[in-house]
């Protein structure tokens, strides 16, 4: 079995989920088995919908929204314990060759569980699984503990132009 | 018929043709429908078999390979002017939704084409059309035209520990 990576795509700017959603498609296409797990979100992402025509993708939500008009509550932090804990099986596991941990440096900088736990959900994950971390504000450890980090940094953005987030490209 | 906006993904970080690759699915999932064409690149990567299950994408590559051993050929930059003039007709249609101009870049900074070029073929796109824009060494026209520009810069990389590039996760 070949060795796995672990990945950290972080930063302000866009592409960093959507980078992941890439990896992912790429990864079904060339027959390996994908988990996309995703942090903090709960919302209706258009991505969502892809599991009906893409094989050999599972995709499940561990939040509710994005804590952009109020801090987490204690629902929010069952919520990412559960998905850590998932994570934890899944990793311990075969089932997967490619995990995304999308918006886990997000649910560590709201601190819904800490750095370490993280860090030793991914050190015992199987060797030959490749790991994806997503989220801006990456933790100095996190970035430490990664193969491959990608700072994805924002040098222009229409969301300043008053452009609302739109179905199909940004959710 | 709502605004597309023009997306730059640049760098030297993973993650640019991947990111593309991310919103193609995502489009695709909201109902949008997708072309996705690559300069430059001629290479088996994995994601063109995903046309057999995505629906709504169409990929196609005007390259032959990515002259990290030799100089661009006439060859090269005529596959270059072929797939310019595809996009010219492409995006003067309503036909697709998006539209993935993956290593423009690239093919600008070898100059098979010129950058006014491209210039007038992204603005005589139709309205309606999201022009994404990938590969390394954005030239400054390419950024001032866009709305959108992510630079994607490399922290770490597992190449230069000596990773060779693998089926599935890099193409």
């Amino acid at each position: 079995m070949k060795k796995g990576y672990v990945h950290v795509y972080t930063g302000n700017g866009k592409g960093k989920t959507t980078a992941a959603l890439g990896l992912a498609l790429r990864a079904v296409c060339a027959g390996k088995k994908v988990f996309f797990g995703q942090f903090v979100k709960g919302m209706d992402y258009s991505e969502l919908a892809c599991t009906a025509f893409v094989p050999n993708l599972d995709i499940r939500q561990f939040g509710r929204d994005c804590f952009i008009n109020h801090a987490p509550t204690d629902e929010d932090i069952q919520c990412a314990r559960d998905g850590l804990e998932a994570f934890k099986n899944i990793l311990s596991r075969d089932d997967y060759d490619l995990v995304v941990m999308d918006e886990l440096n997000i649910a560590l900088y709201y601190k819904l569980f800490s750095v370490q736990e993280a860090i030793d959900t991914i050190k015992n994950a199987k060797e030959h699984i490749e790991v994806i971390i997503t989220g801006r504000y990456a933790p100095q450890e996190i970035i430490e503990l990664a193969d491959l980090v990608t700072d994805m940094k924002e040098i222009k953005h229409y969301y300043t132009s008053g452009v609302q987030a739109r179905k199909g490209i940004e959710f």
